[in-house]
């Protein structure tokens, strides 16, 4: 018998938090269809009234199986519940709970509301009842308790207590300002079912400041709580909320946690864990982490050389689970860290069978490690790394040669007098015994100037006419720029990420100090590679 | 009385294993004194022989107060330690302490190395014993070491005890894996502990697949052991080793622990920890973390409305440790979840004092709104944001105006037959009556062609000569594309970091389809913002 551990999502609420991440309500929309699928208990959708978007997103809130919760906070004081503006915006957004945050640290009372200890614990209770006389599932949110069971037990359960009579469904534990290390929320969770808070209607909100959030909240749930909050990923304020994600993937996995604790997440929505991360980095417009526990685009990435050879052998000696059970994969990446063996796993993966001991191994090594002192680095970018070794084994077909390109951006008024930007690149593409000169420029169906590399796409496209139904489906879908080196060694390095109507996906690189040159390397790559996967016989 | 705790850092060694991070030698001597500076108790910096940069740093590595460390693996079956060409290399670098890494876990030594139990054993004693004799101190570091205490006890226990009577001062205890839990690692540390090893000789050493590598790291030292390995920020392999960062911190600041141990970092160390973080950072070419604990450029930011004016009247209210303490700072990040408090808090930090209620107010929060739809992001822009600001605060003196201007960029061959790049820019500015045309070209000391930004820059810096002096000690530090949207709505966002003589560092920030022109908005409000803060009339 396992113990269910209900997961309750504030990614649309304290992720929110985050510097730098504003959802659109047409995001938290789909984030809450993802969340549901997943298979989490509760969704919180965030503060309706507090900021037009989560208004928006109330108003046309996805039907989900889970509990949908508007979150708010306890009424405030010299005024009814029924009279309190901000907690009507509350109710009105009408999900089926309603979660209120409130103060247990009799120093916040004091410092930040500035009422007594007793009205601050009447509002609670108060604010919770009218909740429930409301018909809606009541959860009370516990701002600092850790703190301020710290410095006064006795109000701190007190609160809890109000709110349980008050006919909350769980009052959960918030270490709000995430200063908490585990051993003492454990210690303190468990002393507060001691005091006779049911385990059942406890939960824990652990923060990242000291950077245990994950192993707070499993030392909550092992003293005995029953609901985990956390975000995707661990998205945040400051350093961010417990991870969902990880807290998940380890109850599942993790055989200590597993035979005693369950949640609502079945195996093939644990497979898609991956991707549904992968598509919140997408929506929040970032690249994936790489380090992210269980997630991250390098979680089973393995370098050195002697691991990488164990893990060829057998994975269970360096992998600590199995990636497809979250939907990750192994990698075995390129560096001059990398020994042989890792490059042949390597070229293995791109269909390239090299035999052991092939002296083209050491070139290509060589060569490598020469590209990654000039700024390239292709860990990223697989496709760049194939067609190099490519070019070291003899077998990189050359479909065709850029003999020469010019571009040409210009910023100025045009005869309404309006500020323009107009981009024009003229290529020559040499193909055999055939030469083109083709010119583009690059605006699109709102007649906006889309710049440079796509005016150098566009004419690179033209000039490869026997080739246009290859490439005719391929489209750019991201482009990230680093500066890498310093002073006169300073050079730009842009990785273009590739897609085509197969779903295939492929990366390339290109490194100059001019950035317009560094995006055409990496976009001719990204012609070339494409021209080779699927197998085109050059002009 | 506190425990004192020993700080081991593997940095260089297993934070090179990072997918992505390539060390040069001159690389590792300086974080080699970075980390010498901070004031940790042993330097792991490399594997002497197992690759190049390794042999490069050894042969020259600083001399440093913390023991410098070699690593290495116990030597191989079939040879005497003396005749083991490995382990020679690594005694050969002729540090003051080598670390040997072993197994014990039985299906590793089956799996992995093929030989028997015992003869494993044997190799650990032999390499151990073998160290102590060339006068060095021995460190064992027991990979697997929690899946072999899982799998076999008694065997596991019989490695480090072979360790610790062939003369070596530690056993670490190494979740090489990363896949046990901090409860497990702390139930099996104090089992070792029960079992005859002393917690003054037992090290751990974490990495975070399941995200509590630090948790973890803290449950063994409670449990008693005194070493803790680690590396700056957690750089590692996979997912990461554990942070000594965080860990420092914790050490230092957290009361519960605090009060129990001790570290060799002295608190003007500590005060230097986020300057050294994003040191390391620019050593890695990496923008900083923003979320990482203590040191993360988030790690103050209050976002919330609520939270940024509690922390208005206390800090404490929402911060869990002071950011001095570790020499980071408090940030109100602009965004429309901030209310007038965050707005007014950030102007006043740009030194424009606005009154409570101006109507201002609200149309520079309409306005960031209006231009974050767009794309930009102005919570890692402050000067772009401050100019927003003081255009509608009427604050705003206009320097320069830029008329028009027209950039090129050609590749091609030249007389002598090699490809170059070459570019071109044009800007006319506009100063009261007088109307300057400026052309530049971008080469660099070398002849290398820098490209269409800093042929801009160039040709701006030439147009703008009444105030030349204010902006002849800028220079562009770092640059930063992101595609925003997608489709027709897709967009470049450019950020600039820029610097000046007077150790001045401000970001700005351009947005367009065109990354060019992105790239020259970013500029203008560079120089823009460097004028206004210099106090320069307009011409």
């Amino acid at each position: 018998m396992t113990t269910r551990i209900t997961l309750y999502d504030t990614t649309l609420r304290d992720g929110q938090q985050t510097q730098g991440v504003q959802f659109s309500a047409s995001e938290k929309i789909e984030i809450a269809q993802m969340l549901d699928a997943l298979g989490l208990d509760y969704i919180e959708g965030g503060w309706p009234g507090a900021n037009p978007t989560d208004s928006e997103f109330f108003a046309a809130a996805p039907q989900t199986r889970a509990t949908m919760t508007a979150f708010g906070m306890t009424k405030r004081s010299g005024r009814s519940a029924g009279n309190d503006d901000v907690l009507a915006a509350v109710l009105n957004a009408g999900t089926r709970a309603v979660c209120l945050v409130g103060k247990t640290h009799p120093f916040q009372v004091r410092e930040a509301l500035g009422v007594s200890l007793d009205e601050n614990r009447e509002n609670i209770a108060a604010s919770i009842a009218h909740v429930v006389a409301s018909g809606r599932e009541a959860l009370f949110d516990a701002e600092h308790f850790f703190d301020g069971y710290r410095a006064d037990p006795h109000y701190a359960l007190s609160c809890l207590t109000a709110a349980l009579d008050a006919g909350a469904r769980w009052v959960v534990l918030c270490d709000t300002n995430g200063g908490t290390l585990p051993s003492e929320i454990g210690r303190v969770t468990a002393a507060v079912i001691g005091a006779g808070v049911p385990g059942e209607r406890l939960g824990i909100h652990c923060h990242d400041d000291t950077g245990t959030a994950v192993a707070g909240s499993i030392a909550a749930i092992e003293a005995g709580a029953c609901q985990v909050q956390g975000t995707l990923g661990g998205l945040g304020e400051r350093c961010g909320n417990a991870s969902l994600t990880t807290i998940i993937a380890n109850i599942a996995l993790k055989e200590d946690l597993a035979e005693r604790f369950s949640t609502g997440i079945e195996p093939d929505a644990l497979a898609r864990l991956t991707q549904i991360s992968h598509r919140l980095d997408e929506i929040l417009n970032r690249a994936p982490a790489r380090s992210a526990p269980y997630v991250g685009t390098s979680a089973f990435a393995h370098k050195a050389g002697l691991h990488a050879s164990a893990i060829m052998k057998n994975p269970t000696t360096y992998e600590h689970v199995d990636p497809e059970r979250v939907g990750n994969e192994r990698i075995i990446p390129m560096s001059n860290q990398a020994g042989q063996s890792n490059l042949r796993a390597r070229l293995a993966e791109a269909g390239l069978t090299v035999a052991a001991g092939d002296p083209a191994l050491a070139r290509i090594l060589d060569l490598v490690k020469l590209r990654e002192d000039q700024g390239y680095a292709y860990d990223g970018a697989q496709a760049s790394f194939e067609l190099l070794a490519r070019g070291e084994l003899g077998q990189l077909p050359r479909h065709f040669e850029v003999e020469r390109y010019r571009v040409t951006v210009e910023r100025r008024r045009n005869a309404k007098g309006e500020r323009i930007s107009v981009s024009e690149a003229v290529v020559v593409v040499v193909m055999g015994q055939q030469r083109t000169l083709s010119v583009s420029e690059s605006y699109d169906e709102t007649g906006a100037d889309r710049g440079p590399v796509n005016a150098l796409w566009r004419a690179l496209g033209k000039d490869l006419g026997p080739y246009q139904t290859t490439i005719d489906d391929m489209s750019l879908v991201d482009f990230r720029v680093r500066i890498t080196g310093s002073g006169v060694d300073a050079a730009t390095r842009v990785t273009i990420d590739s897609a085509d109507g197969n779903g295939n996906r492929w990366s390339t690189v290109g490194v100059s100090p001019n950035i317009v040159d560094a995006s055409f390397e990496a976009l001719v790559e990204a012609i070339r590679w494409k021209l080779i996967r699927d197998g085109v016989a050059p002009a």
